[in-house]
C-alpha cells in the first residue's frame, strides 16, 4: 500500500465532494459558523455517536436518517455556536428543518442529509439565521471551501483540524479526507464532539459502518481532554465510489484491510489534533501501554493515564511525576502485575518493576518541555499495545470553562 | 437516639484513646508530620482500603495485620510527607519497622498496630527520622493531642479535619471520633486518602467491619476532588468497648442500626470537610440525585456530577451551566429517562423534563457565590436518593499540582 498525505487536504479532497460556508451569526456575528458538505453523486454513509443518555437533537436525526435510508446519504450540514441539545421536541423539529433545507439545496430529500451541531447546551437554534446562512452556503459550494468548512465547525478550538490522504485499493487511487472539531467535553467512548470524513472509495454501507467503528476504536476513542462525554459526539463518513475501485464488500478482504489502515491514519491524525488543541492545552501527551495481556487492558491503561487530572497537571508543570502515571494505571481497570511495570518518559526510564529509578531530572524536564511528550508503560505481561492521546491541564482550561456560556 | 456533636472533638474523644505527635522532618522540618494513636485497653479494628492495583506498603501491612490478628488492634501510626508507595520490598520493611517500633512504645506486638502514610509516591521513608519521631510521639501521648494528630496527617490540606459525636446505644453513652486528610488524588471508590475513627463502643470485629463498609458507602465513597483513586486510601476504625454498652453482635439489631446512623454522620462530616478542602477549592458542591429507580442509579449520577471537570469549572466561575450537569448525568451509567429530569441549583429550578427553563441568572449567581452550593437532580423515576460532595476546579488546583514533588 502506497499512502501519502495530501498537502492542505481536507473534507473536499476526495473526488466529488464540495463544501459551502456561511457566517450565520448563530452565537456571535463575524465568523463562519455553518458548513454544508455534500457529494455531487449518490453516496453511502455510516456514523458512530455519543453514548450519553442525553442525545442532542441532531444525533437523534442522524441515527434515524442512517437507519431509514439504509446508509444512502448525500451530505451533511453542521453549525457551531449552539449544540441543539436538551431542547426537546422543538429542537428535534429544528434539526429536521435543517436537513430539509439542506436537501432542497443539494437536490435530494431531507432524509438523505445528516446534521450536527456544537456549542452551548439547552438553547434553541436561531432558525431564521440558520436557514438564511444555509441558503448562502448553498450558493458558494465548491471544492475550494474545505478549509473554511473546517473553520466553521470550531468552537473553542484554536486551529482548524483537517487532513486527507491518498492510498491505493485494488490498484485504484482512493482519497480519504476529513475534518474534526474538539476542544472541550472530550473523552474516550466516542470522543470528538464532531468528526466528518469523506472518501471516493466504493464500499458497501455495512462495510463502511464496520470500518468506521474499527478505525474509531484506535483514534477518537483513545483521546481525552477532560473526561466529559458530550451529548453531541458524532463521527460521520460518506463514500461516493468515484475512485472507481472494485466495491469493498467483504470485511475479510485485503481491500478492506487496506482501507481500514488508511482510514485509521486519517482518524488518528485528526484525533491527535483534537487532543493537542484541548481547551487550554499547551502540549500533546502520547501514551503507549505495551506488553499487555489483551488489547483491552492496553486501551484501559492508556486512556486512564491521559485522562488523569493529576498526570495532566504534572505535564503542564513539566514535572516527571511517574507516581501519578502508575497510580492512574492502577485504577484503570486493566489487569496486570504491579511488580512488573516499567515506565518511560520519552526514552528515559523513570520506573522499573513497579518502583522508582534514580533518573536525570534535568533530562526528564527537557523531554517534558517538548510540544509532544511520549510516555511508554510496559506491563511486561503480554504482546498487546494501545496508544492514547491527551493534553495537559492548564490555568487556561479553568479560565475557558469557568464562564463558558457568556 | 440522642446524638450530639462534641465541641472540639476528634480522634481522642472516645474513652481510652490517646495520641502523640512529632515533628520528624520527613519532607520538610518545622511541622508536625507523625502521629501515634492508640487505645489504652485492648480494642478491635476494621478497615477499608484503596481499590488501586498499586497498593502502598502501609496498605499491604494493614490488611495483613487485620487478617492475622482477627481484628485485634491497639492503635496506628501515620506519617505525612511520604506515601511509601511503589517502594517495593524495602518499603514494606519500612512499614513493618514502623508498626514494630509503635508496638514497642504502646506495649503490644507490631502485628497489633496499623500504619498509614501520605505524600509523594515512589520515595523511601527517611527511617532514621521516622523512628526518632515515633519515639518522641510515644513520650507525649495524651487525650489533649487529638487536634495535633489531625494536623500531623495533613499534606496540601488547608485545615485539619476532625470531629466527634456522642450517641446512645442500648442506654449507654457511646462516643465516635475521627480525623481525616484529603485534598488531592480524591475520588469515589474509597475516596479519602486517610481516615481514622475511634470509638468506645463494644462491638464484634465482624460487625465493626460491616458497619464501617456501610457508613463508607454514603460518605467517603461519595466525594471526589479530581477523579484519581490513590495508592494509599485507607479508612480505619478502632473500637475498645470502654463505653460499657452490651456488645453489638448482630447486624440486624437496633443497636447496630443506631451505631451505623451515628458512624455515618461522623463519616459524612469528615468526607464533606475533605471535599470542601479539595486542592485549590473555593467552595463545596452538594449534589443530591433523587427520584431514582435504585440507590445505585442515584449514587452513579451524583458521583458523575461532582466529578465532572466542566461542572467543577462552571462552579468556580459561578455560572449556572445546567447543561453540563445534565451531560454528566447522561454518561454516569445511571438508568433513567432523560425526558423526565428536573434540575435545581439551590431551590431555583433551572431545567425541567430534560430541557432548560428561563430562570433568573442573578439569583442563580447568588446561590453559586455561597460557600456551599446545593444541586438537586430529580430523575422522577423512583424513590431512591443519594448525595455526593465535590468542589470547584480552580486555577489553584492546577498550580498546586503542576509541580507537587518539589
Amino acid at each position: 500500500m502506497n499512502t501519502a498525505f495530501i498537502n492542505g487536504g481536507g473534507v473536499t479532497s476526495a473526488a466529488g465532494f464540495v463544501a459551502g460556508v456561511a457566517q450565520a451569526a448563530i452565537k456571535k456575528p463575524g465568523r463562519y459558523d455553518l458548513a454544508l458538505v455534500y457529494s455531487q453523486v449518490p453516496a453511502v454513509a455510516a456514523g458512530v455517536f455519543t453514548t450519553n443518555v442525553f442525545q442532542a437533537a441532531p444525533v437523534v436525526v442522524c441515527k434515524k436518517h442512517l437507519e431509514k435510508g439504509q446508509g444512502m446519504v448525500r451530505g451533511f450540514v453542521v453549525n457551531s455556536g449552539c449544540a441543539n441539545a436538551c431542547t426537546g421536541e422543538p429542537g428535534l423539529e429544528d434539526a429536521l428543518s435543517m436537513t430539509e433545507a439542506a436537501g432542497a439545496l443539494v437536490g435530494c430529500s431531507g432524509a438523505e442529509m445528516l446534521v450536527a451541531s456544537t456549542g452551548v447546551i439547552g438553547v434553541r437554534l436561531p432558525m431564521d439565521r440558520v436557514l438564511a446562512g444555509l441558503k448562502e452556503a448553498g450558493k458558494n459550494c465548491g471544492v475550494e471551501n474545505g478549509a473554511l468548512a473546517a473553520r466553521a465547525i470550531m468552537t473553542t478550538d484554536t486551529f482548524a483540524k483537517e487532513i486527507a490522504i491518498q492510498t491505493e485499493i485494488n490498484g485504484k487511487k482512493v482519497t480519504i479526507g476529513g475534518m474534526a472539531k474538539g476542544s472541550g467535553m472530550i473523552h474516550p467512548n466516542m470522543a470528538t464532539m464532531l468528526g466528518f470524513l469523506t472518501t471516493d472509495a466504493a464500499i458497501t454501507p455495512s462495510c463502511l459502518q464496520e470500518v468506521l467503528q474499527e478505525a474509531n476504536k484506535d483514534s477518537f476513542n483513545m483521546i481525552s481532554v477532560d473526561g466529559d462525554t458530550s451529548t453531541n459526539d458524532s463521527l460521520i463518513i460518506l463514500a461516493n465510489g468515484m475512485a472507481g475501485n472494485e466495491e469493498i464488500k467483504n470485511p475479510a478482504s485485503p481491500a478492506f484491510a487496506d482501507f481500514l489502515a488508511a482510514l485509521r491514519m486519517v482518524c488518528a491524525e485528526l484525533a491527535k489534533m483534537v487532543a493537542r488543541d484541548g481547551e487550554g492545552a499547551t502540549k500533546l501527551m502520547e501514551v503507549c501501554v505495551c506488553g499487555a495481556a489483551t488489547i483491552e487492558d492496553a486501551r484501559l491503561g492508556a486512556r486512564a493515564i491521559v485522562s488523569s487530572s493529576l498526570v495532566k497537571a504534572a505535564l503542564f508543570g513539566e514535572d516527571a511525576n511517574w507516581g501519578r502515571i502508575i497510580c492512574a494505571l492502577g485504577y484503570s481497570g486493566a489487569s496486570f502485575d504491579p511488580a512488573l511495570v516499567d515506565v518511560y518518559i520519552g526514552k528515559l526510564a523513570v520506573a522499573q518493576k513497579g518502583g522508582g529509578l534514580v533518573f536525570d531530572e534535568e533530562e526528564a524536564r527537557k523531554i517534558l518541555q517538548e510540544k509532544t511528550v511520549p510516555i511508554t508503560v510496559n506491563l511486561n505481561n503480554g504482546e498487546n499495545q494501545a496508544t492514547a492521546w491527551g493534553c495537559d491541564l492548564s490555568y487556561d482550561y479553568v479560565k475557558i470553562n469557568a464562564d463558558y456560556r457568556t
